[in-house]
């Protein structure tokens, strides 16, 4: 999909209607129309990034300022007795729009709302220490080029 | 919980193990014990908050860098097709640790993962219109404060 396919492109250009609920220069709140939980948000930079790891650090720092507000803005103003904040990259995550976005969804006492949370477990210590090697080892290689 | 008793706080201060990933002034990274994917890593700051709304924006800032890092290091490390990002704020929102956290999970083609997303509708544009003004109304008095 290229950016001028984008609908969060087209949200945040006018072309395509949307609930907003805060913007600035580099990010925008808006409604999401499929909630998870009444009021759940959608936070999203104004450039087109697909993926957090295609984001610069200043627009990331940028979206959290925005979803930190909206979270307190759900606990206030709706009695949120908590807040969920989500964000998939890839299809295989669940990212149907390619268009960095942040979920903000409210929560409440028996909502009814589940995540289906299935923590596993690493066969052993060895098995857990094998799969951080893997990552740290990506892991310094980033941070040098930083 | 006082932050004495925080199992977060003691990981950081080395008076319980880890596996460690990264770590710098502000933030730690480290492999979750319980994951929901092989390879899940948890980001949290080393001073102790306990949600995203009572942590400094700076503070959030150092934890996305950090978290960006450990995506495309999961990718690049472990050659996974997508990543989650989630992060849970109050018990009713499936917080279990009351120490800020965010997860970062690697996603894999057919890994059986699924956080059972079932959006909802508003009954009319009337309704989702109702719910964000009451976000709004206090997202304007919350943007006063900064």
């Amino acid at each position: 999909m290229t950016e001028t396919d984008c609908i969060f492109c087209k949200i945040i250009a006018g072309e395509l209607p949307s609930t907003k609920i805060y913007e600035n220069d580099t990010t925008l709140a808006f409604m999401d129309i499929g909630p998870i939980a009444k009021g759940h948000v959608l936070v999203v930079p104004k450039k087109h990034r697909e993926m957090i790891t295609d984001t610069e650090p200043e627009i990331l720092a940028g979206i959290m300022t925005v979803t930190k507000m909206v979270s307190q803005a759900q606990i206030d103003g709706m009695n949120a007795d908590g807040v969920n904040i989500t964000q998939a990259n890839g299809a295989v995550a669940g990212q149907v729009v390619p268009h960095l976005h942040f979920h903000v969804i409210p929560r409440f006492k028996d909502d009814g709302v589940d995540f289906n949370w299935q923590a596993q477990n690493y066969s052993d210590n060895e098995e857990m220490i094998e799969f951080a090697e893997k990552i740290k080892k990506e892991f310094r290689q980033n941070d040098l080029k930083r």
